[in-house]
């Protein structure tokens, strides 16, 4: 079984509020298609969800009626980009199921508290490939919050233990720097514990609601314990996630947990 | 607490496949936003589900192969539809959260065997409106089924206890006999078990996988066991759902559990 993210910044532009990048998508979908193995694909809300849900605090919870507006309006925009990412898959004969997260997991205080594995398991069973996404939660203290799609990962290779768990970026993997800003920057073939502590930190430029790079790549590194294999690769070149899913060997980093 | 169905024959045109009908389905949700109470919203799928589910026989549940491509654009299809009724439910001001039926319920034999209703609860308890729709689902023995609009009215009933249960048909209410076939046809102000024994039947001219309108009136009488009111009204005459919100007397059938 193999676990795939397909990175908000890879299937959207993030700098332009709900702009999705069907080619990257479709392209993405057709190497997907070429898989022999049992998929589970995660999306994330790029310019879908960030945006707003940054302008308005969504992250934090319920703090004022005029927020539930918004909140209305993030999930709507996120189903529409579910609804096109499932629109390419199925195109490319992948049997996608949409599977939102709070069908599985229920919120507190912004942590996932429980995760139903059976919704997704009874689907893959019988041959489909359940999509889930980042998404606007109800919270049990918080009112709502947000279920990034790395949760959603960390959940799922925790319940499923896949064989393979690839995360999809817009760029080649984790830098020892910033790479768009820093020319001394360079790819780290392996990213540990030890070596996360060693990466300069620098802010994003785009909306992320669900916490900073290093946040993420702590994620990362909690998955690696529930796979055999855990990498991230440039899913804007074409043909690496094709080469990553028949076992070959690509520019990539592969996280581990220790 | 009101509980409204928005049916598949209103909303979309059932003879059309994947056609909906906009302006309908906007002024319902303008007369929906004109209610003070909390709202709980369930819509049909229509075209965008029963034509294609009925075609590869998805109510089966899984018999061949073949059919998971039909689960995988049907489940795309209703996510379509909802996403249209969302737009139609915010953009009247109405903070609409899409919950789809598996988030909330199992199922095993075509029917719902559990129903968990904290998801709802939780984003009506700050001041969202749920919107559930028919859809396909995961079956616990049948591996995909599906779970009828009306299906997850009576979970909803049960689990809510509305003071109001509202059914938007095409047709003014119950009646005695076919009304588009038969001219001594007579609207039933009422419907009990004993009246419903009495109605001609007669087979409907659309595809609907979720069972004879004969199988829909007995989930009727049984919603109406869990609520004060429960009743069918016209949806695509202008007004009479706002009438009946606003506890004004309309044509109606009103269901009764006896």
């Amino acid at each position: 079984m193999i676990l795939v993210k397909l990175g908000g910044s890879v299937i959207t532009d993030k700098s332009k509020i709900r702009t999705f990048k069907r080619a990257s998508c479709a392209r993405l979908a057709r190497e997907l298609s070429r898989s022999r193995d049992d998929l589970f694909i995660v999306h994330g809300a790029g310019s879908f969800g960030h945006i707003e849900a940054k302008k308005h605090e969504l992250h934090r919870g319920f703090k004022k009626e005029s927020q539930l507006e918004h909140v209305a309006a993030v999930q709507r925009d996120v189903r529409e980009l579910n609804l096109k990412v499932l629109e390419t898959l199925i195109d490319e004969g992948i049997r996608a199921i949409s599977i939102p997260p709070a069908a599985a997991a229920s919120f507190k205080d912004g942590e996932m508290v429980s995760f139903e594995r059976t919704v997704f398991g009874r689907f893959v069973a019988i041959g489909f490939v359940p999509v889930s996404f980042g998404d606007v939660v109800p919270d049990e203290s918080m009112g709502f919050s947000i279920c990034s799609g790395d949760l959603i990962m960390e959940a799922l290779a925790e319940a499923f233990r896949p064989d393979l768990v690839v995360f999809c970026a817009d760029v080649d993997g984790v830098y020892s720097s910033d790479p768009k800003r820093d020319r001394k920057a360079r790819l780290m073939p392996r990213l540990d514990p030890l070596s996360l502590r060693s990466i300069k930190k620098s802010e994003s430029k785009h909306a992320d609601v669900t916490g900073s790079i290093y946040g993420k790549l702590e994620r990362m590194l909690a998955i690696s314990r529930h796979c055999e294999k855990c990498m991230i690769v440039n899913g804007n070149v074409p043909g690496r996630l094709e080469k990553v899913l028949r076992g070959e060997a690509v520019v990539s980093t592969v996280v581990v947990p220790r």
